[in-house]
């Protein structure tokens, strides 16, 4: 019997006009007698519940692109970065002045949706909008608003933005979910200002202390801490960060790939099976200051000389054991030209689909390392070198993070609403894959069932101000990204979601 | 007829008894008619010329061993670094609070020695005392008061301090020289703080534009121009900064070696015939800024990795060629664990004791980086790596100092200083050799006859706080150094010193 008012929301939908606010007169009752009034909303509207939509029902809750774009581009108006062609890319660094005004957006933005939003003490901020039972936990869109220094305006951006455009299509539409849905911004997701990627999530999924990251320093040139931070900018709620305290039912999260391959392959839509695994190091390499003019070479214990080789050291084994080895910081002292830098400390980020390539290259580089350190050769490492004098290494272990797998019924829900909304040559369109980066949707999947959806973007870069995805492809993915929720909300009850499910109360 | 005189004096002393303040009185007169009254000093005193010195005599001019270290650790109380051992290194970065401290030390103790003290537009700051004839410039003992960021106690200081203890040793022995003496302390010699060495001996010898000195900016993190922290600190002076306005006839720097060889060969001078030719350059690698975890090794312009490879083969371009090549800051950006850095600028300083090993390094460097950047191999630069996308490379030559011979007249007057006080044995204990490190005496010896001193280091660590010169070897270079300036001295009148004096009023 809800049939004619979704048929009727359609036709108008249709005939291209707008909803009048009807109110819940008598004689609109009598027309469409099961609707009711939401628990929440100011003025009591008609609903149509996601438990009685069809696929065919499903397809009338239409993202609205040009608004999801406009959403986009507003936000970032706060951290802008490196100006890129028409736009700038982003420097919005976690619980900067930035950070802050795109987060009270978020809240007042949410907030003006129908929900309630809660912020914990890492600042993740989780807005709810209620569904019909609200004594279960919500169904949630993840993702991020914090930037790399020199990023761009879609790497977690989107990812929450496209949750905002959901709130508003579910509002348009008088979409009644069965359980409540919301969007969560997690706090430092890239641990670009403070040195721990993920970790608001990595507190709310218990793995990390609030302890450890609330003392989180910011990397140089500044000296404050998370804790320090969050009640600056006034995000350090009072609600424990953790997933007893805000249990989630599920986690969906849209991201840009930030990888070249479903460009190449002229895919439109990811469904993201897991994330490969990766552990972060800190290497400090120990020699001796000495003049640069005066130490001839094999009086020297060179520490960036030492540093180079083993960049390139790791460089060559993540080649012969198909992983990934990256080194994006490094510092060095004294830092004078015409001194052999004595001290030389770089990260080393080792990134491999399966724990066991990570373990191997884990144990390679704490095998040659100090080798090349000591001065023998590795590799050719020494090749045309003048040997020097002894150096040590300290390889410490800052982060790890094991491959995930997420869970099969959010694979589901994506898999089968990116199909749906492809149509007959989705199966061109659409390809399974594992995340190279690590998301806040990584630590989420020990904690509830997750999935992510990727969508193309230009030459696979990211964290630069060149980042760019299509609108059309934003557009899509929050599309799927809306009907996997909705999907997923349906199926809560038509079959049991294979998960303990903590009491929740809105 | 002066002979009684000095006699008289050596006698005294090796009686160990200080002279009475003798009045000029009729009667001393009498007894040495040729002595003279200084022309500067406020009490006339009986004087000895050193024209009218024999070698016997010289070596009655004895450096306080105890009074120079005392003098040397005073003054060290401004700007300490690191602790090592008794003591703490240095930090005294050129024109700091500290470095005005020392400064300040310098200008009242020289001036309580009778001399008169200008300081030029660069802070170069020279004490001069007055000789028999001032219409001639002085013969000038000088280094530098700066330091490195985590420097020693003797790298420039030993030469500054001695230079006060030769004044010291001339009045406490009464000694007139035929022409002034002074002690000059030059500014920033290090080019730490200010990313130019020597640049104010480079601009006192006509070498560097004032305007380009003072407009150089202090290496991060501050931003003030040494034309700014001149005037901060009081030293801008009202006397050009050049040779012709403060011109001098001899320039003699005592120095630790900095390098091991007078302590490997048991060594205890080092007479030094010139200094060995060095380039400076910055080198600027463009690459990508992309995600560590999504971006395939192939799909990469890993400015680090690349820059990696450039500094491992500038270390074999300078094995191949016997000569130096040294990497002591680097930057990247943007700085962030998960971020490929797409931007990386290194210092590259070449050092051979010959020009055209210099420049040979420098056309290989210019021949090899670009290759390196653009991914081919050079010299196996690729071994074992995954070819990524192209980077490009920017080598820009930022300071040259050509191969400098010293002058014979000054040569000689250290060489024979050092044979006769080392006695004997000095054959085995006095070698000739060429400086490592450029000094300011390579913009010196521009303008006027120059040689240096060279005394042992420990192990050669200089640029360290572990740089270490033993008391004994510190008295024997000022011994040494005082020698020279009273030979040069003589030498000035006995053979005309082949070199065209400006003219000179003090």
């Amino acid at each position: 019997m809800v049939l004619p008012t979704s048929k009727f929301i359609s036709a108008l939908r249709i005939a291209g006009r707008r909803y009048p606010a009807l109110r819940a007169t008598a004689q609109c009752r009598s027309v469409f007698p099961c609707t009711q009034a939401r628990s929440f909303a100011s003025s009591p509207r008609w609903q149509i519940r996601t438990k009685e939509m069809n696929d065919e029902h499903l397809k009338d809750l239409k993202v609205n692109q040009s608004r999801l774009m406009e959403d986009i581009h507003h936000t970032c108006q706060w951290g802008t970065g490196e100006r890129w062609g028409e736009h700038t890319g982003m420097s919005r660094l976690a619980l900067s002045d930035a950070d802050k005004a795109a987060r009270d957006w978020f809240v007042s933005t949410t907030e003006a949706l129908g929900c309630k939003v809660t912020i914990d003490a890492m600042g993740n901020t989780f807005a709810v909008r209620p569904g019909l039972r609200n004594d279960k936990p919500p169904t949630f869109v993840g993702s991020h608003l914090d930037t790399q220094p020199t990023g761009g305006r879609y790497d977690g951006i989107l990812g929450v933005i496209a949750g905002v455009e959901m709130l508003r299509v579910l509002a348009d539409n008088w979409t009644e979910t069965e359980y409540p849905v919301g969007v969560v911004n997690w706090t430092n997701e890239e641990g670009a200002r403070f040195p721990k990627s993920m970790v608001s999530s990595g507190v709310w999924a218990g793995d990390i202390a609030v302890e450890t990251a609330h003392n989180l320093r910011e990397v140089h040139p500044g000296t404050a801490t998370m804790a320090e931070e969050l009640k600056r900018i006034g995000y350090l709620g009072e609600t424990p960060a953790s997933h007893k305290a805000i249990p989630m039912a599920g986690h969906f999260e849209l991201h840009i790939e930030q990888g070249p391959l479903l460009e190449m392959s002229n895919k439109k839509i990811g469904v993201v099976t897991g994330v490969q695994a990766y552990k972060w190091f800190t290497i400090n390499v120990k020699g001796r200051d000495t003049h640069t003019g005066t130490t001839d070479l094999k009086s020297r214990a060179d520490a960036l000389l030492t540093a180079s080789k083993m960049i390139l050291h790791s460089h060559r084994l993540a080649t012969a054991n198909c992983a990934l080895a990256s080194t994006g910081i490094l510092h060095l002292k004294p830092g004078s030209t015409n001194t052999v830098p004595g001290s030389v400390s770089f990260s080393l980020d080792i990134r491999s689909p399966k724990d066991e390539t990570v373990a191997k290259m884990t144990q390679l580089i704490n095998r040659d390392f100090p080798k090349i350190a000591a001065g023998q050769d590795v590799l050719d490492s020494n090749l045309g070198c003048t040997p020097g004098l002894p150096l040590s290494v300290e390889i410490v272990e800052d982060f790890s993070s094991p491959a995930t797998n997420f869970h099969p019924d959010c694979i589901t829900s994506v898999r089968q609403s990116a199909h749906a909304i492809l149509g007959p040559e989705s199966h061109n369109l659409v390809i399974e894959m594992t995340s190279g980066a690590g998301h806040d949707s990584v630590y989420a999947s020990k904690r509830c069932p997750t999935s992510m959806i990727f969508v193309p973007c230009r030459e696979g870069v990211s964290h630069n101000p060149r980042e760019f995805c299509k609108e059309e492809d934003c557009a899509m993915g929050a599309q799927v990204l809306l009907a996997s929720v909705v999907r997923f909300d349906r199926m809560r009850d038509e079959r049991r979601v294979s998960w303990k499910q903590e009491p929740y109360t809105l």
